[in-house]
């Protein structure tokens, strides 16, 4: 396996069930990743470590998944110099509108790339995006798997035409 | 100038002021883009043609800025393979919080690299970043712009701490 | 049967349980409808292809049903120049209020009919109401809809009256 | 002039600023309409009169406006069996959140064709696709207005591009 | 029996399982009152002809329950001149918040006294403290009620600590 | 002039001028009530020193407006066995949802008959109405002040009217 | 067991599951506490006296849980001059949003130190860091559990690592 | 001047005008801080020193205010083992929502403080209630301090009565 171009990150073993849906769709492209888990309040040592040292190892964009008052992208993005895509996990009380305003409202200077809530799919697909930007034929896979899931719809619009009859 | 590999756009010209922040950003590093106005709801041809030309046009990344009911990053997005960044504009009634939404709610497989709303120069710097991926020069200016950005956070105390003095 | 004039979409088939009391009310009015699943990001051009069809195809009401980042009704009011109604599905993480800001909150030029969450049975009626503006015949029964609806109310009235005696 | 089809009623005649809109593009397709005050809370008696006679009167649709508790859409849409629109105006303290609440919650056997917050233009034109449903020469004019429409983005994005060369 | 004062009024008869707690607390201080289901808007008729005649059958105080776009309390006060007691019925999709601001926020010159969501208990003692601004003998019970309320807690208390030995 | 039989409470002088439009319906009606500055977290114990004499002083019924953590209407609530009205005051940062909900969300056992944010004119007439219970004469008045309200309206739309011929 | 320094209150014994989060951590650093269900609204006179005599009972930190309109640390903070920590409890309408805003809105002059909803384990905390200002032993204490703390995140890390194998 | 025991900070000096309500009390007690513009996102290496060097220094509460995703307290948290209080600064499109949230939902183990949005004098005061934990004589004036604020309320009120003589 090559070295991974991705990190996957989260801030408690128990977002994993939601992680997994970015894994996923990474591991369906054949992207390589590493998978952690960091976080920023309660092993900030390591989250530190493990953002300035990110370059040197080869990877080009991190995800990171966190809930609450969800810091972990903001901090990574604050010293790593490429994408940082943020996941905003639900949340018991909020819904998860707490993780989505502390992912995605950074002052200006230090963006991270918010999908939706749980949106982990999206977060893998968003990295694997970016990488395509210099990979054409990682692009020409993404244009594919647009046609299957436009294909995948229509199917699923004739099977409740069907229905009907 | 080079042929622009970033489009930013915007769903209406008054939204210009604030997306100001993104072209500006992209002037400050000297990446060239294209800049349109475009509505999801009142252009919907010239934006769907704009979507399907854009990967043939050489564009790699495109920033779309929009309020309210913001389709506009979000239809893009169902057409262009490659990273969108999404800017929810702050609106009179909501906030921006209806902006927001919808912006960053985005169904599994098409996602919206979601900044803050009017986070225009962290799309700015996010499309940068993006590129960046690939280009190591830029890569380079990334990091050293987060050396300046912290130094000028240092200024600032040391000009707090005099001012007490 | 004769030719739809109403179109009923959903942007995924889960939303199905919820869009059948928007099909079981037109049923129950004989009035029939075509039925679709469409995503506005995931099957953009089957969208765009039922929007500027529909007008040539009779449709005369277009009901669109979608969660989230809700742009279903939006994309369908850019082409189609009749009315067009839009039910915000409920989602986990935000109750519904990310389709609900994402369905309604339309720039000027371009409205939704929005009903309220998961008000799919008021979608529908919505759509009778539409057609019972040239179908004195329809009217009529809307009318008798209306007074069999208070009189249902009049007799769980009666009924929780009477268990307290 | 002929008979209006349309009926325009606002809480308060503080809501004129907002509801002109409305009326603007009535006028604009010269669509005649009765223009009202009428308080769901503060003058019942009026705006049930209103409601009940509406029918006999010609109106085809009722665009209603109000703020806050707004009932005055739902309140005329209890008895009125045709559309009626529900424009929920902005609120000082709530930012209209607490208007489109009250407008677009109805339950399940009574509809309101809800915009969004203080889209007043959009409620006028919802108005005007109701009437096109069986008025093609309105149609025809309400297609034309889409592409006009259209036109406008495109040369707002001309001059934009042009203020840049 | 004596002639009721109180009425208690709900929009649906699914309101029933919250609204037991205000008849519960009536019937534990011996106060008779009328039940009812009566919607604003399914049942408006009803509604109206229950409002305009309720200071007739001698009702001081009426209690009403409803949800979403709850507008039974305000349309029973527009006619009733006594107080109206508003109860906001939580809702699946915004938890009750639509149902709150659709009960509280009304215009000046109709007040609904509206206690929290689902606060049927509170509703139903709001009235009795209504009653009792006239009845002494009634005040006089709520004083006592107000003892044995903090007498509970106290008890509460005391049997925590007795676990903790 | 006899001994007031309303109290009107405000958590701070800054919050007179909302106040005052409770005491103008007040004066409007000629009755007497007490006025003071009493805050449930600066003067706790003149607060509740307020609140277990007030039904001594002949008080029958208590106005509170407070913003932010609102605490006052349930302070005073905890001791006073009449009812207490509480006002939410508008808030810089959260429009008044924090009072709104400190206020209104009160445990079962200690009701607030809350109105809406600044609605003090409605907490007036609510405190109007609670006395009208047990004072025939204030019921004929609010009943003739509900007809005037109504007039107004009318005369507002007739202007209205007017201004379009 | 010494006389204690902290003492735990909450508005309701049902809140006890989520306030064990926060005698636990007391119990685990064996810092003694006191243990008590007051209501700020059902046993306001308790409430009052345990506040004015905290100090002469030699406490030093008060810990208070409570939900809905949460007024119990808001009122303790208006008699006790030592620091009050508030535990927003989650409610079943509103998540928690009605307690945190009660909690944390306070005005100024009386703090509430407020943690995140439910958040009992960090309130427990909060009162060990407020002792270790003033005592070095559990300062070092409060250095072991963050290193113990981040040293379970690297290890949850490693499981997954291996996990991956 | 003495070693300070406290030290406040900023995210941006645009905070300075909010955060001179925490210091002006910190001022009016004598006790003194350090004062200083660090950022958890632009200043990351800055931000992390000064909280690992803290205690060394003697600092033994922190005050940290900051806006939007609000980091700084939590980052700070993560590493200084004594009391960190947040202020969540307002912000124009969400009004601090987002900063409150980002402060106050922290995950277990890691507590923040937080205080109101925008509540900077309470932050301080509560600098001060943590230091008199340990300090019997700062406890003494925040106990005068209390009763000259009831004061002055009482005063407001006094004077509100002599206007309406």
């Amino acid at each position: 396996m090559n070295k991974p171009a991705v990190a996957v990150v989260m801030g408690s073993d128990s977002d994993l069930p939601v992680v997994k849906d970015a894994t996923d769709i990474l591991d369906q492209f054949r992207v390589s990743y590493e998978l952690l888990v960091l976080s920023a309040h309660r092993s900030p040592r390591e989250t530190h470590a493990f953002a300035i040292t990110a370059v040197a190892r080869g990877i080009k964009v991190i995800i990171a998944a966190a809930g609450g008052a969800a810091h972990l992208a903001g901090v990574i993005a604050s010293e790593f110099p490429l994408p940082v895509v943020g996941i905003p996990i639900q949340t018991a009380a909020l819904g998860g509108m707490d993780s989505l305003y502390s992912t995605v409202q950074m002052p200006p200077g230090v963006p991270v790339a918010t999908v939706g809530i749980n949106g982990a799919k999206n977060a893998g697909l968003l990295a694997l995006q970016i990488l395509a930007v210099g990979d054409p034929s990682l692009q020409k896979k993404l244009v594919v798997f647009k046609k299957q899931q436009a294909k995948a719809v229509v199917e699923k619009s004739k099977r409740l035409e069907k229905r009907r009859q």
